[in-house]
């Protein structure tokens, strides 16, 4: 019988073991865990937070490694493909997910729920917080990366009135809801920001995308405009960021990720009131356990039949 | 020159003034300017909060009110039309803002914003708080008065996934986005109840819509049913949904109206864990000013002009 480590936050390991015997499943609680056990598993599921460059050297040739999450920036994934080690991620677990997260991010700025929501501990009563409100309908939003969860994200925006714009590397590849000239290359990014008023980002980091949001994108967005992340932290050079706030080039930052994660206790983003800060919860919900689940487990039975694994990177 | 009484507690007053000197303005700061002018005015503007029935003893046949608002409960509009006074609402110019409203209350909800923003305000990186998140996609709302705000609503819905139902008290004269059989007249309404995820009210205050959501609709929905209300609070028997939410029988509820405004700081509503309380300002926005303002100069050469007016209620 195949044998998985699973190492996670979540109840992965015991949500697939009520699911069914095969495989058998190793559930590790600790990085010493997975060293004990890697060496004879057939397959390892983890996330990029729990993930160790030195399980490397525990990692034999046709093992299987599935990702709870999409970004993998954090994966050695060329080191797993010169070692013959197969690599997938949770690409289409994720998209409807963080895509509702990025709206609570958006309406979350423009209905002011920091302040009223402190007002609400306080027991306040105070409706002068309405004129601090923005209606988003008929202004325009920016999506950096129209890969599934920025497609999903451009899908729900239209209903709400906002003229979509999107950004993608293979303009021509894009089969979406944008039409033609709605969709522009990274090379003509820049030309849209002087009339972005939502920039949501939502990239893969990569090296082309590592501090493609920085100081030069918060100068040429309008200071009303507002930047919501979902992606990765460092896609954002976050002190070009913070200092946009706090010159008021920016009005506001919806943020899910950080350059560091967890975010510093010291960090200003804390604090202010122009940021909602959401500690890289974008992907998860209560069901995701049992989601993810039944995702490994259609992969799994894939892999026992020899047929092309789901989200495959390498 | 026509004179017109602007009696509220945003600058609609000086934004009109800034427009134009037809008609010219009266600034009300209290009930006692009102009482001092309204004799002599053509026009009054206010919103329902700043109504009081004893304005009714200056109003003189031939006035012509303008609300601010769209509920127009609070006003005696049956005493309007025996005088011969005209009474406007504004409704055209709330539905997209409270359909925004409505979407930042149920996200509040499902992305746990209440206790992710004390965890911001106290630095603390805890993404436990993501195992209670929900997904909304494929769960099934019932919109509760298909007006412009409920259609408004509806259509945004079907974006994200929702399975859209919507309850009218006259679906014969329904032409919006929901297909015939989704557009329930009030009397079935109880029996969507069991599949309903997610109740938005959007309903005018009536005596027919007093209290129908009572003990026996949180009984009739499942416990794991939220609560969006962006109508009128007395449409919600409050007592009846505080005992649903203590006793479970409720998931959560995000309320921008109540059955006392301002909400009495004694309220059980204020502290609790599943609830996003908002101080009745779905219909807010910065440029809530500027916005009215143009609405009502409209209204007003209409009026001027003899034409008839939008958004007349008697």
């Amino acid at each position: 019988m195949p044998t998985a480590v699973i190492y996670h936050d979540t109840p992965i390991a015991s949500t697939v073991e009520d699911l069914t015997d095969d495989p058998t499943v190793v559930a590790a609680e600790s990085d010493a865990d997975v060293r004990d056990h890697l060496a004879d598993a057939d397959i390892f599921v983890t996330n990029p937070n729990h993930w160790r460059d030195d399980f490397l050297d525990s990692l034999s040739a046709g093992t299987w490694i599935q990702s709870t999450s999409i970004g993998y920036d954090a994966f050695p994934v060329d080191e797993f493909a010169d070692r013959d080690v197969t690599f997938t991620n949770a690409e289409t677990l994720h998209d409807t997910v963080v895509s509702e997260h990025a709206f609570a991010l958006m309406f979350a700025l423009s209905r002011r729920l920091g302040p009223v929501l402190d007002n609400q501990r306080r027991r306040d009563w105070d409706r002068s917080v309405g004129a601090e409100m923005w209606l988003w309908e008929g202004t325009q939003m920016t999506v950096f990366g129209l890969g599934n969860i920025g497609e999903s994200i451009a899908r729900r925006a239209r209903a709400f009135g906002f003229e979509v714009f999107g950004v993608k590397r293979t303009p021509s590849i894009y089969s979406g809801v944008l039409t033609g000239d709605r969709v522009v290359a990274t090379e003509q990014f820049h030309e849209l920001l002087p009339e972005t008023d939502l920039l949501v980002l939502t990239v893969p980091l990569t090296d082309e995308t590592h501090h493609a949001i920085d100081a030069s994108v918060f100068s040429a967005l309008p200071d009303s405009a507002v930047v919501v992340n979902v992606a990765r932290g460092p896609v954002v050079d976050q002190d070009a960021l913070l200092a946009a706030l706090e010159t008021g080039e920016l009005r506001g930052a919806g943020l899910d990720v950080f350059e560091d994660e967890p975010l510093p206790r010291d960090s200003p983003l804390w604090e202010r009131d122009d940021t909602v800060v959401t500690p890289h919860v974008g992907g998860r919900s209560e069901d995701f356990a049992i989601r993810f689940a039944r995702l490994f487990l259609d992969n799994y039975r894939r892999w026992r039949d020899g047929e092309s694994l789901a989200n495959r990177i390498v």
